[in-house]
């Protein structure tokens, strides 16, 4: 399958970029939960596209509409169905016919994949867009995982040649994840958010885009979380994870720095602090055989850069046969890993509600 | 669920280092496959303990035992059960109470889970023995993957500071893959073999471990294998991969080096290439929007060091509730990293069979 | 989980009968297909409420509206969702407060493992209404398997006292098929119809209910379809068909006939004829071994009176702790059987197009 | 997929009869569960062939062997993997070319599957045999639900013409309940055991065999137990109990008399009863919207009379292409209803143990 996920719950997202609407089913929820539905509407918003530093928290045109699942804000333990409505849509200034795949794009194993029945306006059922759903089920799993003390929040902990921060691995305060689980640029390190900006700026004039990597943390989540092998929580988490767009690698804990490390170095020493067994160091990521050891769980994504650029670019031309370029219009984030941000805390959130 | 994976075929590891026996039950495979032993059985040599380049391929005590599912070595299309059994357990000399988890293992996680009746001699279902199973089913995965001209192997890509060469992702021959897939100590340039085996001996000496990285290489996949969003190759290698005890991380094509590029350098130009589509680069590792495109699928995985190491390292002991020190004793691999390399491929066969 | 089926393909259905709209995500069907959306809403026509004889195929009020999937008529791969809104909701004359559980209803038994948060409108989520999107997804998956030459329909068998003729088990031919699959009272034998009214009618003026069987068959099935033990024809159109609210048991071929029978009378002979292999009998309802053997599939299923009756009934009040009796009011089927009839079709539409 | 069952926990039944072991893995079982393992083989000892009433709880043929999750007798949390060698197998006298297939057996549908490559000896993947395994995961399911107060226990419901008495569906004592879940003829009015005997022993006279219905009561489930639409007990339940060979119907309650009957007739009024609410009839078997209501849970399912008969019958053969006619030799069972009691059970067990 496809645009599912989990087991416990079971995720069904749906839609295209240019359907009547896009959205998600989440089944196996707990009834009798509270959500509020503004702090759902700050997530989506947090991804919705268009905003400066100073959006407000609703978008009309990416709101919610709660068909089924909710009374009076409180879950019912019916299947929780969100549908989002795709407004400019069914543009008629061009038809179902690809003629050039736009690289690094799924236009192409799209194409030959659906046989060119599937929906190619603005990317079809691959579109960005269909994050904007996963947020919506992100949100609400997040509120069901802060009841039991688990926060979530993830940062921009790169852009091209910038970098932030990174978490401390064994101590993350409450006060910075609340920060940046609602920021719409959310950086530890805030100073150098303008140099950031630069980075993407100067990507953008010269009609190119920039990648990046976020972080996430994960606090407050009790040992045993998790099962061994395939469904630990590393493959849990990356299976929600690189169901989002653009990300292509992730790591867990010290990560790709593993390699290089000794295991007197790696082996994060166990330690009694305030009668709780705790870790010197995190090198695990908050993880160990796959289960969760009370220590934050941190993981890393990348991001590749935003495929659609304004520089002309070499392809193919699938009705000629021929080799051909191709110039893509209209006006296209030059870079997405701020966006991006709320869609992995979203993923994770989503991931971690399965394996409670 | 836990130790199992897959929807189209279905697989399930069974076992703990000191029962009775390990296995794996497959199922869904096609009916009337012959299946190669001898070549399974290479497999399954390649990720055995205790050999050393001159080993040879059969090691009876991990023979798997086909109990169902084949006939005259033919698949009959009921679930393939095979069994490895346990030869050296039932050591008297320790019971099943955890005083003092060892730094990085499952110890202290598993026991909290499964509120200590969980079986912690020898790491019990978390133990690296778990592997075997897997790689008997790579094995046979693999196998009728080749008959559709998929070739899968991988190559110890770094151990601690000495790194092997890449894979070109454009262009990988037949008689390279080839040769890596039936190494016991897999690398593109041998001639670094012995400063990598150096390495590994420092380490040793030091009564410690090190860690590394494994570069997989998976080539002749027809385009269009995949779905979109959470079961695209991606995601679905990534699952199976997190199912290998020690990995920490995974990335596909340029993988994190693609957060410092600009999309101009990271999208890979189409263009036709003896009447097919290629790419020029491949930053994609072979997969867009979670789907292949026909060119070469690329990953790598970080192994940690192994945890058990000679030094004395800081604990807790759970029986007393103090801090304390621990020295594990008994020989364990400095660098799994060499015997990880048939069962990552093992993890991407199983992957990929299943999304056939 | 609940509300999803399948695991090739994967329904997932959503919805409160009082919530603003009930739907169904289909996700796995194959792109590049037409579907005739005429064809769906005759089927959501036969199911609708509120119609006579002479009921026209459109019924505003029920109308699916495609979110995503389809294309110009034709499956785009996408996930297919269609919502049906909720038009007559939102009636502010009952809050959601459990006083007095309705016999036979899923009032108590949802009250109790919700915790109170369902939603008790109208039967929430275990509405009888939930069946709509399944019919949707059923014509769906019908049009794809008459591509292969299979076809469903099913008839009204009983009601009450009175019987329909069966299907001849061995030769089915598809001039009754065509007639069943869109008539809105299925009869094989529509001399019988009259009384068969009679029979509701009789209840009906008695403020009664009164319940019936509905027999299935599903011809052109190649041989090989499904699979050993838990996924075999049975158990799979089982699952699906108990999915239905009311069906409360089911039976395949001479069903609890056979408990009577000896082997001798109930084995079905081979035989081989125009060079096929057939049964000359068909006692075990087209399967063996859980796999189809290319005779008709024919299965039974029992509908329980509607639940809901204008006579007074014994019940319990929640709220005091007392013994009581309830009147429930408005207007209810006295005999749901012929509604169901569709229904019953559409859950083995999807269980064979999960199978296949 | 096929040999495998559940969600919440993942049963996966694997082996041929004339392989060289079959088998069953049980994932997500609850780690520190004290198993008794001499009660597991009475419910082995039930259903293993060739016993007569006076037959002791251990046959040595039928002995599971725990591969792993069991220490000392305790579920570790690890997949259980049970192992029962088959010992009477590799009989050189017949190959695996399928001439002519039995009627009423899987032969011909599973050699048209499996294209020839299936293992035909004895039935292979589809031998009654492969309900040993499923017994043994009944009784560690069982046994992990009385310790919630749940029981299990069925009888012969009937044989060709011999009914024994129904269940009280209101009230069924612990005694009643207790006898027959270690009987190997297991019937609430003992006095007709006579009488079924020589029904059995009359079709054996005449080399032919006979069908009969099997029913099975659950007792002390809470209420609340089951998920609406595909997850409700009585889908869950079917599902599990179509995976037993031969079964061919399931009703739940007074399933199909519910057809004749009005709703007046058929709803259960609720009743207060020393501070809980019961039900005054339980035509509903326990279950009101796929969810259990706290009455005992109730259905029946039919057997088919044993395919295998002396019997001279009519069939094919697949290799001349030509009419012909089959006997059978070898001892069968003229009747498996009782050996077929226990495994009833253990697929309630397991389907139950699934959803709690």
């Amino acid at each position: 399958m496809a645009s599912t996920y989990g087991d416990k719950i079971k995720l069904s997202v749906f839609g295209e970029s240019h359907g009547s609407g896009i959205g998600v089913v989440l089944d196996g929820l707990p009834a009798g939960e509270k959500i509020d539905m503004d702090a759902v509407l700050v997530q989506m918003a947090r991804r919705a596209p268009g905003k400066d530093k100073t959006a407000t928290p609703r978008r009309e045109s990416d709101l919610p509409n709660i068909l089924s699942g909710m009374l009076d804000g409180v879950l019912t333990g019916a299947p929780l169905c969100a549908v989002i409505e795709n407004t400019n849509t069914r543009s008629g200034d061009y038809g179902n016919l690809l003629t050039m795949p736009r690289p690094a794009h799924s236009d192409y194993t799209a194409y030959v994949k659906y046989s060119g029945a599937n929906d190619i306006r603005g990317g079809g059922h691959f579109s960005g867009r269909l994050t904007a759903p996963l947020v919506f089920a992100g949100a609400v799993c997040r509120q069901l995982l802060e009841k039991h003390g688990v926060k979530i929040a993830a940062h921009i902990a790169s852009v091209g040649a910038v970098s932030d921060s990174r978490f401390c691995p064994t101590a993350i305060d409450d006060v910075l994840l609340n920060r940046l689980s609602v920021s719409s640029f959310a950086l530890i390190n805030e100073e150098i958010e303008e140099t950031m900006r630069a980075e993407v700026e100067a990507a953008r004039l010269d009609g190119d885009s920039v990648g990046g990597t976020i972080e996430c943390a994960v606090t407050g989540l009790p040992v045993g979380i998790g099962e061994p092998m395939f469904n630990g929580v590393e493959g849990a988490v990356a299976g929600a994870v690189f169901g989002v767009p653009a990300v292509k690698g992730i790591e867990f804990g010290a990560g790709f720095d593993l390699a290089a490390m000794r295991g007197s170095q790696a082996n994060d020493p166990f330690r009694y602090e305030n009668g709780r067994v705790v870790t010197e160091t995190n090198n695990c990521g908050g993880i160990l055989g796959g289960i969760t050891d009370g220590m934050p769980l941190i993981f890393r994504a990348v991001i590749k850069p935003t495929p659609s650029i304004a520089q002309k670019q070499r392809t193919v031309d699938l009705q000629t046969g021929e080799n051909t370029e191709l110039e893509i219009r209209g006006r296209h984030d030059p870079c997405i890993v701020p966006r991006a941000v709320p869609v992995i805390e979203a993923a994770a959130a989503v991931a971690l509600m399965n394996l409670f």
